[in-house]
């Protein structure tokens, strides 16, 4: 068994993607995070949904929970407006942060999980003749990897 | 709208249950982590299923992608097969370095949303009157303030 075999569809993103749709498509699907490929359909980031609400709330905000006890559900709302008019490249986090796990089709189970287990990642992306195959997420693995109870 | 009214039901699990039946929760489950509670129901941690890779993965492993290459599949059962007999206190990081996000019932949408933007975290646990009412994804928190689209 390697990587390719394992590798499940998973939702990608571009970066000049509207960063409002990719925000409603984090809620809708109810993900964590969302694979942000270049345009060769490459991965080049992972975009975390926490990011997102990074993004959105200013940091004077997030280090002071009265502050944002003030603000009503409207507040919440126009400031989620700010992501109006942005692209996905606008939300990333700055280029040096950025990072995006990526094994080879050919990969073991066992090179996956060192990956995930070194990098704390709980997706990573399974490339192969340059391009994306899908990801394997790190549940998936364990069920691959487990014994039987 | 507060905290308690998005709280959902979450999987827990405590401090002296089985680590491989945990791990079994995990992989069946599909899920990133798991929120650890103590014996009153309270959550002390959450429990990430890349941490139980690191646990099974040799740190000598992790680093050397070639080595791990050479895992085959019985080999990789033979590392998982370390869970057994182990709890989930055994499978955590070492006391230091446990964390979990809480918030009151009574939080605003935006006060788990600073939680969540500052710890980079993808589930905050709500309590309230001493007891864990559930927690909150950020896939379900983006979709209560996001502005339609």
């Amino acid at each position: 068994m390697r990587a390719r075999d394992i590798a499940e569809d998973y939702p990608t993103v571009r970066m000049d993607d509207d960063a409002l749709a990719t925000a409603h498509l984090l809620a809708e699907r109810r993900l964590a995070a969302i694979v942000v490929v270049d345009d060769r359909g490459m991965p080049v980031a992972v975009l975390p949904a926490s990011q997102v609400l990074n993004f959105i709330i200013p940091n004077y905000v997030q280090r002071d929970p009265g502050l944002a006890r003030v603000y009503d559900e409207k507040g919440a709302g126009e400031l989620s407006a700010e992501l109006r008019g942005r692209l996905v490249r606008d939300v990333l986090p700055r280029e040096e942060l950025r990072h995006v796990e990526v094994v080879n089709g050919a990969a073991t189970p066992m090179e996956v999980a060192a990956v995930m287990a070194r990098m704390h990642s709980p997706v990573v992306a399974v490339v192969e003749e340059q391009r994306m195959l899908g990801v394997v997420t790190v549940g998936s693995l364990l069920d691959h990897i487990l014994p039987t109870a």
